[in-house]
């Protein structure tokens, strides 16, 4: 397995996905990696919902898909979420990239360090993800939902609790690629810029 | 180098260090992993203030601890920033440990993707020194301060700009522990808690 360093660097946003379902072992260690991120205080509450029932996926796809439609692209919206709504109006849509698994993470509602714990959750099981060949994207749209009443509903029929809230998702599976990988040229960062105080 | 796995595995949150300063391909190496991290819409807006300049890493921590002390720990305040509260009330209060290296990263005010984003540089910083035998621990102290004025004022002559503001930071350094390095066991997870939708 790769150096946690080269993982880092290669780590690319998948969007594509091969049918191919992840291994138990592989989607388990994942998991792990996921629950071995720090949090505050060393508190633990993220919860993972780790969807990779076919028919539970597609309905989701189709809630998601059917909320989103209902929602305009107001002036000041942040572009990922404006992208995610205009996409959402086309025939195809599917949030989750037709993923074969969906990693949700929930945390405790109003708790603040909800979102920078679940962050780190994500992080490490996309690192994780790149280190087993395996492709991942972070997904945003169920934490644009975390209010939505017909989803709480949906998420609390799987095992979401009344005092959680979605912070964010993995889509994880198999890269459809030519080669059946990630493309693994580290991208150099334009932005992030960096600040010395020496 | 160890792999992504043990790396995540291993990691732990290091709260005393040697004034042994970080050599500069360490750091160079630690924040590149961090710039690495994705971000919604590959925005690559977090910014990363890199402080090891002993003298403003004391007039820092000597700010932050008056600024706590004026705090008061009120009802429901959650567990972290009520320890933190405390905490700053005695004497030897130093908010960053005392690390020798002290990475704030900043993101857009008001930018619905700001603290995920800056969670997952954080996130990668901190896997990137357990790879180098260095320790790091999450500090959110600048954080809960992120509107205060003072602070504002002192975060802006090292670099902050007008539309930034703090989602979290690092401290950075060598572990001051019996052997040098921290305590490579992996601890099992009671919390974060795992539901399977098969």
């Amino acid at each position: 397995m790769m150096t946690v360093e080269e993982c880092i660097k290669t780590r690319r946003s998948t969007r594509k996905y091969l049918a191919r379902p992840v291994e138990d072992d592989k989607l388990e260690r994942v998991i792990e990696a996921g629950r071995c991120a720090p949090s505050g205080g060393n508190n633990q509450s993220a919860h993972l919902l780790v969807i990779k029932n076919r028919d539970v996926l597609k309905e989701l796809a189709v809630q998601v898909k059917h909320e989103f439609e209902q929602m305009e692209v107001t002036e000041g919206l942040y572009a990922s979420l404006a992208s995610a709504i205009r996409a959402s109006k086309g025939e195809k849509y599917v949030f989750h990239y037709d993923a074969p698994v969906l990693i949700v993470v929930a945390n405790k509602r109003n708790y603040g360090n909800s979102m920078a714990d679940s962050a780190c959750v994500l992080e490490n099981m996309m690192l994780m993800a790149n280190g087993l060949n395996l492709g991942s994207c972070w997904i945003n749209q169920l934490r644009w939902l975390s209010e939505n009443e017909a989803l709480l509903k949906t998420l609390g029929a799987l095992g979401l609790k009344e005092d959680e809230r979605v912070c964010g998702a993995l889509a994880l599976g198999y890269p459809d690629t030519v080669d059946g990988l990630p493309d693994r040229v580290a991208l150099p960062r334009k932005g992030n810029p960096v600040t010395v105080i020496a």
